[in-house]
This record gives C-alpha cells, structure tokens and sequence, in this order.
C-alpha cells in the first residue's frame, strides 16, 4: 500500500489536506494518490471495532463513511450504532485554506446505551464536511 | 523535493528506520529513496544556525555530519562550535531491529562558552552510530 512512500514517513495530515486534497477527490471521485483512508460505514460498527479493520496499530484512524439521515426525507443525522451512539460536542470548527474556509470539523463523542441514559467513553471523531458556497449567494429573481 | 511522498504524510522516522535505513545507506553510499536528510558540518555551525538551512519550520530537524576528531592522530571527538560546545549527557542507548543492535544513540546537550564554564542551553541533539559487530569476536591465533 505505502509502495510510493520512503521509510520514515507517516500519514499525519493537516486538517487543510483532510479536506482540501482527500475529502475533496473522494467526493468528486477523483483519483487519490494512496488508498491510506478506508471507506466504512461508521454507523453499522462500534468505535473499538473500527481499529479492527487496520491493519497497523495507531491511536488515531481516517476513514471516510456516508452520513446516515434519520428519516429518508429528512435532513436530521442518524448517529446511532448498536451498542450506543455519537453526539456531537462543542462548536463547529472551521478549516482553512489560504484564509478562505474549505470545510468544517465537528467533533463527536461516543456513548454507549441510548439517549438520555448514554454512558460518556473516551472514544472522539472529527467529522470534517466540505463546505462549498456554490448556493450561498442566491440569486435574486428578476 | 517531496515529489514522490502523497499529501498528508510527515517524515517522522523510527530509530531503526534512522540508523538501519538512512545511515546505514548513506555509509555504504547507497541511493536514499528521497534526499530529506541533509549534509551538514555540525562543529562549523551554531545550533541556532542549523534550523537556516531548512526550508519548512519544524522543531526537530534530521542531519547528517561527520565527526570531528581533537587531533588528527587520536579518537577524541571535538564537539566545540565557534560559540560553544556540545556535550554528551546520559548513557548511550541501543537501537535494536528484531531483537538486534544495530546502532547507539548518544544524547548531547549545547553548552555555550567554553568548559567547564559552559552555559547549558535547550538545544539537544542524538547522534545515531552504525554498530558493526565485524571485529567483535577475535579470532584466538593457533
């Protein structure tokens, strides 16, 4: 897999290459130099599950995964795995590039059981989402 | 320089990687798959000097340099700069690959001024050293 890549390097992205150059190519199904970030579907596995499906041991894991809609016609995330479900903490944080804003993180926390009565772990994912300004300016009819 | 090296990835090599790839290459006069560990004359330059001749900033930086020696007869090592000197601190640590010494790490410390009236700074480096075991066992002459 790291056929391209010399000893002694690791893949410690900044959050401005997360979104710019992976999360980018990945939604226009562009081609990506190295296939280091798995495809998943976050919500039909459990958080220690997933280190499961790498093969080197780290602290950190990227993977891309769709977001699930609650409803089929609705916009509301369904965040819910079986054992449990992630929430959301904290503000949406802005990525940047060249001072322009490229995508936002947001930071989920993992809970086992089901809300209200979620059990609090230790297990964090940034979700980081494209933001693109292409409908930000609507346009006036005339 | 990083042409072949995908988005994301950092150099942040392991110590086998350093002593059992990079130096042991750059001893033999081997081609190194990507030119990320530059020349330097450690005794000419000043510490705060060094990180010049890096282009991206970082706080750790990978060089290699020959060792000087006190005369040229002798195996003392001359570690003085025009503004100071380094010196040794702590015992030499092995670096091991599956279970075997390849190479020692010793740990200096910047002092500037002369001895033993040196200034201690902040300024750190490892020196990594091939151990060759060729000479270790001698032959008993019969």
């Amino acid at each position: 897999m790291e056929s391209c890549v010399p000893p002694g390097f690791r893949f410690h992205p900044t959050e401005e290459e997360l979104v710019g150059y992976y999360l980018k190519r990945k939604i226009s199904s562009l081609k990506i130099d190295l296939d280091v970030i798995a495809d998943i579907d976050l919500y039909k596995m459990e958080p220690w599950d997933i280190q499961g499906i790498y093969t080197i041991s780290h602290t950190e894991w990227y993977f891309f995964s769709h977001k699930d809609r609650k409803y089929p016609t609705g916009t509301r995330t369904n965040r819910a795995t079986a054992a449990g479900f992630w929430k959301a903490t904290g503000r949406d944080k802005a990525v940047l590039s060249k001072n322009k804003i490229i995508g936002m993180r947001k930071t989920l926390v993992f809970y086992g059981g089901r809300a209200p009565n979620g059990r609090k772990s230790d297990w964090i994912i940034h979700e980081y989402r494209l933001q693109t300004f292409q409908n930000a300016t609507p346009q006036v009819p005339n």
